[in-house]
């Protein structure tokens, strides 16, 4: 009766909270690693007071490189939290589409480096812009497995929840996909544009109070 | 009834867990990076048993760096230990404002190896200051977030103990704030007035327990 | 009564969860070390944009190592995953068998940096081959010391499945054992011989599946 | 009645939780960076297959290194497995004193490369064996702390696990005590000398089991 025949596609609340475990310590190091990036100036180029401080002034793009892709990183794994807060049970498949959307999280420190070390130029930030929808679609991914015919999360799940939480995973790649082409035009307005992430999860977040009040509402 | 309309911003045990996993993952890997920054010292200036006994002399100032930067995340980390003592919920809020105290967190490793590689140096003391201050500060600010109005934390916990936990997370940025106008005189007292922290906390700590006590006498 | 006399092999379930825990934390630093191996390209090397655009795809090879090695010790955490499913005590035998299961797994970033940097050359890949092999064949030692006499395991747990999931387990390391005198022939092959490993793999689970649900069929 | 008057020296079953969990996280970190220490081969050192063969050949001293250095720090956290069954609660002090110990783990990964870079010069393996010593005093003195007055342990526990529990914690130091005065006379036989480690663990637990049988048997 213990054999896995009957249970195989379906794991226990251990394997669920293990799953957890290893994704939020592959974010933890992923968002720890960034920092090493940013290098100590050289003795040599520092010599004196204002040197020094003219080193650490050249380093600004590094440490602004560092909080979006802490930013990014940080709201991705607030993402996984939000998820998994429906999610009720761990099948095969959802360790398989977390562990691709835990590849693209513990490959970010490259493009972030990247992007640190040749932000003016087009295939960094392409690069960089990239791997960052990638984690969005990634999650989007896992959250529709999730939800297809509810296998995997609570069955009374209302179907906004489920909507408003593909739109707050992509309102991210959208904005970074409009970015990427403007980046031919002008790469420091694509950087800008990069700010329009704000006011859309705003409004998706918004929405997404409004429209869940109004189902609780009408039950 | 299951949807996240009512209960959005509140997140269950699972949600507390999960953001006290990952903060003690990030700090974790804050606390052991530091080591990073020790290099082992080039084999042409160790040629002899002398001599590496030399270089090792001179990683002093690095094994220095490296205690006084471990205390500062591992008492960070202690009184985040000791905040969620009291913390009973999690909200969108709190995860935010612990975001927030996680990106100084894992910033560190750049102040430490500057301080390490320029102690002497008047930016970098200042640089590294501010670093372990704002780490304080963040820390204050969401002890604030999570008992305005007892939001998230016991209903019950009495004023003197919101009052001095803000005591124990601002000690160490109070006494810094004193160390670096006194760097410009002279970088080595700005060091050695951080040994200020230690009675500082003593005194705090002290009066802790007897006003707690007070309050509990009373009741 | 409750000194360790009588319990001194047995550990407690704080005990089996401090093991995963720390089974996890390794597993996790380990696949998220890999991309420290990917090194972003020299500004020399990279002025223009169509210059960092050709650096970036001699990088190819390196992203493909990353992929792979990812895949492996994915794969390698998805096993530990399931084999602790079944796995209801713990003692130290078992902590001894997984500590070596986890020096290997630690290891691991080396061989990778090796293959990503001399994937052309016999001696990086057979001992890539090796380090992989030596994962599958540590976990299956440690399942098999496991499910000796069903110590460690539930007891009804049936045969089927303790077959099945050695196959599983040391199916990477047999279709490696192929590919490293095929590398003596021509590296390429080898390398292409891995993929052989997916077919290997989705033969395995369908017998799996097929006995598991015949000796539950029985019952 | 729930402020920090009464329980103040007193953490509940979530602090001690955390603890572990940090020190976990700790430990894995500080056993995964040993990797780091190995280096790959330069190209220009290994552009045929059998120079490749000899320079990894050449790195098997790093590859020892890498072993005892592992089968240190996962002694360590054997040990703190061990010692934490027996402990049941957590006060500021025991926080304390297992700060100090993971500082000793979290520096570990500087002498294992000083040892790996200068295994032939005495600074070298006299810093790197007073470094393992001092994790096994700093445990110990933890493991003392906690059973004093049997205030954070279970009251049962006899004395004999106490007493054994000290001299599996002492026994890496003393071997490692005994070493450093012999490698002023051949460094190679301090080396070997650790492995006096291996009996003095095993004599010293088939005395606790036979003891703690004893007693066990008495009442």
């Amino acid at each position: 009766m213990n054999g896995p025949g009957t249970e195989s596609p379906q794991r226990d609340d251990t394997g669920l909270e293990r799953l957890l475990f290893f994704s939020d310590a592959v974010f933890a190091i992923a968002i720890t690693l960034l920092v090493l990036d940013i290098k100590v100036p050289e003795p040599a180029a520092a010599g004196s007071a204002a040197a020094l401080g003219r080193a650490l002034w050249e380093l600004i793009p590094k440490f602004f490189a560092f909080v979006v892709s802490f930013g990014a990183i940080g709201y991705c794994w607030f993402m996984h939290h939000t998820m998994f807060r429906y999610v009720r049970r761990c099948d095969d498949g959802l360790i398989g589409t977390n562990l691709l959307l835990l590849l693209v999280v513990a490959f970010l420190p490259f493009p972030v480096a990247l992007f640190g070390s040749f932000r003016h130029q087009a295939p960094a930030v392409i690069f960089y812009a990239c791997s960052l929808a990638a984690t969005g679609l990634f999650q989007s991914r896992m959250w529709w497995y999730a939800t297809r015919g509810r296998r995997l999360v609570d069955p009374g799940l209302d179907r906004h929840t489920v909507r408003l939480l593909h739109l707050q995973m992509l309102a991210v790649p959208a904005v970074l996909a409009v970015s990427i082409p403007l980046n031919f035009v002008n790469p420091t307005w694509s950087v800008l544009c990069w700010i329009l992430v704000v006011p859309a999860l705003r409004i998706v977040t918004r929405r997404m109070r409004r429209q869940a009040a109004a189902a609780t509402a009408e039950n």
